[in-house]
């Protein structure tokens, strides 16, 4: 019986404090477990001593639901990435130091590629100096572009907002009876999962015409000579494309636009490849056209949650201290999709094969043209955005779990 | 017994659609009415003889239902604005020669200022030319500039995915331990009702730190200020401004935007005003920043509509109906809100009250710094934001209706 600390770490989604709900559950339940604290804004949590007591701050059924509701991260986050040890020894040291006073039998950590870097550098710096404290990994990114796992928790939700705005804006977009063109420039730098799932507005009965992922380089001239034949057939044109789209040699396209613009001050800014598309359009095609982010709510819409990546996100937390119990550590835990009707086994990895390594759309869903995404995509991403996840209202608003002392500078 | 005619005009909400179902149920219950015919495209189904028979379309209550989850248009909308009748009477004979051979007894239309000023102008030619046709207004817009209404239908709805999104950012802002200004760019060029509501997020325990509505002449020197000092208390500072904040010479302050910057091909471009404020921080304070513009979601976001919006859409449509059967015309309807726990009554008002004026946020509900609002001002969003309408969802997505030969080019 000893103290267990998690923390959240990377960018936040709605779902990560599901997945910190169903570590608390697992902890109440676990023998090994005595006390859970809750690292603040994650890994310098430790190093300043700034820990939440979770069994005191959720004690019942009913807290950890509304912590499963609540977007962003309660515990605060952080974008600190550990040094090799051999570049600092006593940063590690410092850290098991603290493990070593508080008698913390494990360690679990929430995040995304490079939390899953921290884990896998802890263990190895543990393990070599023989240290007791079990260290374990727990999935969450919007990008969804983790190596490991079926899908990560928190894309489902994004998706499912994505999907949700895209189809309430193909609505609003038809609506007027002239030629006009809308980009929707949607989260992913790397890997396009969030953008494809802008195609299921079509499961709905509207959604976008051209889609363009980073998996594919982009042309300008393709892109245009494909909005040209959108418009032959149709007035309204809906476009989704990834923040992170590349030129064949490799260019962000939203670069173009941050080398050509100029704010007041005379700065060149990223004005963002929406812009770059939308500025393209006007130019080349002249027709009405209009760019959107959708920005950060693609994040933290959890009042649009997905019921199955918030039932997911909660069990795969509780499936992580369970692995504890059984005695690993070194490990990440992922989700592998059965055959046949939609349903997840839940295995451990060790934190070594994620390392340095994403996880890309496969070009053989992507649509030869490089325009739009192929029916196995939309199958692979339809069952997570179904359900809607249980929401809070109070007073027309959602209701958010906090915790004293909220993500703020102390 | 005879025919009428509804239609939808102007920016769509996400709840026009229910003022129309709200239209529908009320000509069915109507002695009056024999066939409602929705008019594709606002005035132009009109001119261009292209109209859907609405009781076969909605033929029950649960269609009824659906059309009021459905967010944007469902006739397709028109920015059409008439010119005078001495300067185009043949526009206007024409019109009434339609009406004629249809029989049309009444013509509703569902929209905001502009269409309006339709409304005057139809109404008006009409009487003077001794024709028989009654001419109702109905109004609508996010915006709540609208005279004559205590508030407009649409943006109750508007209002609630503002509060909620802002809330959600506001969580999200704070994950980190360090200083970030995030600027939210908010529709409402003329007025600032829309961005007021950012403030009710404070309802669910984080909203922004700072609001700037156009109703105030905004100052960049003031803002940066403003900016410095929440800083100096806290590290996370939401702000949420008005696209139409104007200096105080008048110049909208993102325009300073449009005429610095310009893009790939060497063109200006409006770049708006979250831009503008996000480089005057970087550069005049140097920490961490980024714009965020709702866009719009603002209007259409139908999978978050107040259940109060909603509800009121619909009821003042059918109330439009009942006037018109009782003789009513050259009128629109609008809400009077009773003292004490909130409730309206629902009173016609001459369309000629309404012509040319606009309906501005008072000055003594706004924060005499300019740089927030008023509790009174909480007070009044507070009640149209309450209840979640009813959604429909299949496949993980909300479900809209449609019409054949949707809003496109015909």
């Amino acid at each position: 019986m000893s103290i267990a600390v998690v923390g959240q770490s990377g960018g936040p989604t709605a779902a990560i404090n599901a997945t910190l709900a169903g570590v608390i559950a697992g902890a109440k339940s676990s023998c090994h477990i005595q006390r859970l604290l809750g690292m603040r804004h994650g890994i310098l949590g430790i190093l300043e001593d700034r820990y939440t007591d979770l069994f005191e701050a959720f004690p019942n059924g009913d807290a950890l639901d509304l912590l499963s509701a609540t977007p962003s991260a309660v515990l605060g986050s952080c974008r600190k990435k550990l040094p090799p040890p051999d570049e600092d020894a006593a940063l590690y040291e410092e850290i098991f130091r603290r493990f070593e006073a508080l008698d913390v039998s494990a360690f679990f950590y929430i995040g995304g590629n490079d939390s899953m870097d921290t884990v896998r550098k802890l263990y190895h710096y543990g393990r070599e100096q023989g240290k007791p404290t079990a260290i374990l990994g727990v999935p969450k990114t919007i990008d969804n572009d983790l190596y490991g796992t079926d899908h990560a928790p928190g894309y489902g939700s994004a998706a499912k907002y994505v999907a949700t705005v895209m189809l309430e804006m193909a609505r609003d977009a038809a609506v007027y009876p002239v030629q006009a063109v809308t980009i929707v420039e949607i989260m992913g730098r790397d890997a396009g999962w969030l953008t494809a799932a802008s195609a299921l507005a079509r499961l709905g009965g509207a959604g976008p015409d051209l889609i363009y992922l980073p998996e594919v380089p982009f042309s300008m001239e393709g892109f245009l000579r494909d909005v040209r034949q959108v418009l032959a057939r149709k007035a309204s044109v809906l476009v989704a494309v990834s923040e992170g789209i590349r030129s064949a040699t490799g260019r962000y396209i939203g670069d173009a636009m941050q080398s050509g613009a100029v704010d007041v001050f005379g700065h060149r800014y990223l004005a963002g490849v929406g812009r770059a598309l939308e500025s393209a359009v006007r130019e080349e095609i002249g027709c009405k056209v209009r760019q959107v982010e959708l920005n950060i709510p693609q994040r933290c819409a959890a009042h649009c949650a997905s019921g199955v990546d918030i039932a997911e996100a909660r069990q795969i937390g509780r499936a992580t201290v369970e692995a504890f119990d059984q005695g690993a550590t070194g490990v990440f835990l992922g989700f592998a999709r059965r055959e046949g009707a939609y349903a997840v086994d839940i295995h451990a990895h060790s934190v070594d094969e994620v390392a340095g390594r994403d996880r890309k759309v496969p070009l053989e869903w992507i649509a030869p043209a490089g325009n739009d995404i192929l029916p196995p995509l939309m199958d692979y991403i339809r069952p997570l955005i179904q359900g809607e996840a249980p929401a809070f209202y109070r007073d027309g608003l959602p209701v958010h779990a906090v915790l004293e002392t909220p993500g703020g500078l102390r």
